[in-house]
């Protein structure tokens, strides 16, 4: 559930309140974009990260958004001060707008909603199950609006009493619709995948440690995973998440594994030097 | 521009502040249908035709919606007796609604809208030009909300000089975003393809006029079309549009052929006879 205020553009209004008329692009067409970012101890977590993926994302969808960058990062500021929610995940979406013929882009709107952080510590500890699907997302560079077939494939996750998805078109894997997927092979190299996917800001750190660990991006086949020694997601929620089994064979033993686990202490570790930051803002 | 009235749920409410909340999954994920039918002097045009597609697309998305088909009836000859408007286009929409968690499908919400209808006649006369794009869209028997890559390609079509797309995934024709592609080929065979499309209730018109046309449904590439005499669209608000070039290529002699234009009085004919049927309501 939402914090008690959101952002619709520039104004703060209770989140029971919060709308916008049917006729923006969002509702009639599916086309916009967001991003979502965590606070800890009401500080955002690489937020920089987030605005440059952001405005990536606003860039590829030819939205005309006008909001600048310091201009966005005091409303978001303004939210955050206003909920006082210190564990939090923030979501900043921005639609086609208000379309005069239902189907080309107008002026955006920017809905921005603040939740309490909710992290799954069970999962964590026992890992998760994967089902793939022959599936490629459109445009898969940018954060859009769309995860028509990550809802629509709920179904099937839940009857193979799986936890989430795995989009390997044609056999290449690729990504989860909210996570970055990994593998560590038998020799210990840790590898993502490069192409056709969205690159996630919790990726984007651990591809900083190679210095500590070997670790690429590089293209892999669903066959690879069964011969990995382990798996795992990445996320902004998620951090390090093991992956123990999927499609019904189990990754490595089955269990989670050691490197995902030094991946995830490296990981919280990063995360604790970038709050120290003076940089970093408090909310 | 929306008619004066439109209907959120089962209510009746000024166009202008039709809204819904942004925690709707269609403004969060982008899940959610529509259907979109016409109305000609006051009568709605092959509805049951859309209100088939409507419920096949309701369940395949597994929308939770208890409204049944007489009732849908009803809410739409509520919506059109208010706003009077002879010749109109009405468009149901069904989002995902409000979702607690921002992922599972919750009770969906209902949006209808209606507008004057717009034909563009000048097109009709000259024809159309068409760029192809190697896209499969997703759910595709599906009439979802989805329209990230038909939007995304405006600005590609406006620089071609082209009015539309026809998308061609790995080089097999299926579809425009908003319309059905027919060929006829020069032994005077007319063929649509028969999958991988959303199936249009304009082409299924065509499809009963096979004693009077030899007209299949069957896959073919590119090259077909290349090589055919005639191309064509099909689509509610466009009833049978001829198509005179695809990527830079003129489609026969680059003019509008005579088949397609026998299609579009066989079709004006049949809609006319639909009309004058006594079941068909009165708006």
């Amino acid at each position: 559930m939402n914090a008690k205020y959101s952002l619709v553009n520039e104004d703060l209004v209770l989140s029971e309140k919060a709308s916008i008329l049917v006729t923006d692009l969002a509702v009639q067409r599916g086309y916009g974009i967001f991003d979502f970012f965590k606070t800890l101890h009401g500080k955002p977590v690489f937020l920089e990260d987030h605005l440059d993926r952001f405005y990536n994302s606003v860039s590829v969808l030819r939205l005309p958004f006008k909001t600048g960058r310091a201009e966005l990062r005091a409303l978001l500021q303004k939210l955050m001060d206003q909920n006082q929610i210190p564990d939090s995940g923030v979501r900043i979406t921005l639609t086609g707008g208000y379309s005069p013929d239902g189907f080309s882009v107008a002026s955006p709107n920017m809905i921005v909603t603040q939740q309490p952080l909710v992290v799954n510590s069970e999962l964590s500890a026992s890992g998760i199950r994967l089902i793939t699907h022959d599936h490629q997302r459109q445009l898969p560079q940018v954060k859009s609006l769309d995860y028509i077939m990550a809802i629509w494939l709920q179904q099937q996750i839940a009857e193979k009493n799986a936890q989430d998805v795995l989009y390997c078109p044609a056999g290449i894997v690729t990504e989860c619709p909210r996570a970055n997927f990994f593998i560590v092979t038998k020799d210990d190299r840790i590898l993502t995948p490069s192409e056709n996917i969205l690159k996630g800001v919790i990726r984007k750190q651990l591809l900083k440690m190679k210095d500590a660990f070997e670790i690429e991006e590089t293209g892999f086949r669903l066959e690879d995973i069964y011969n990995a020694k382990e798996a795992f997601i990445t996320s902004t929620t998620k951090n390090v998440l093991p992956v123990v089994q999927v499609n019904d064979k189990p990754v490595g033993q089955g269990v989670p594994g050691k490197v995902s686990l030094q991946l995830r202490l490296a990981l919280e570790q990063a995360i604790h030097e970038h709050l120290e930051k003076p940089s970093v803002q408090y909310a």
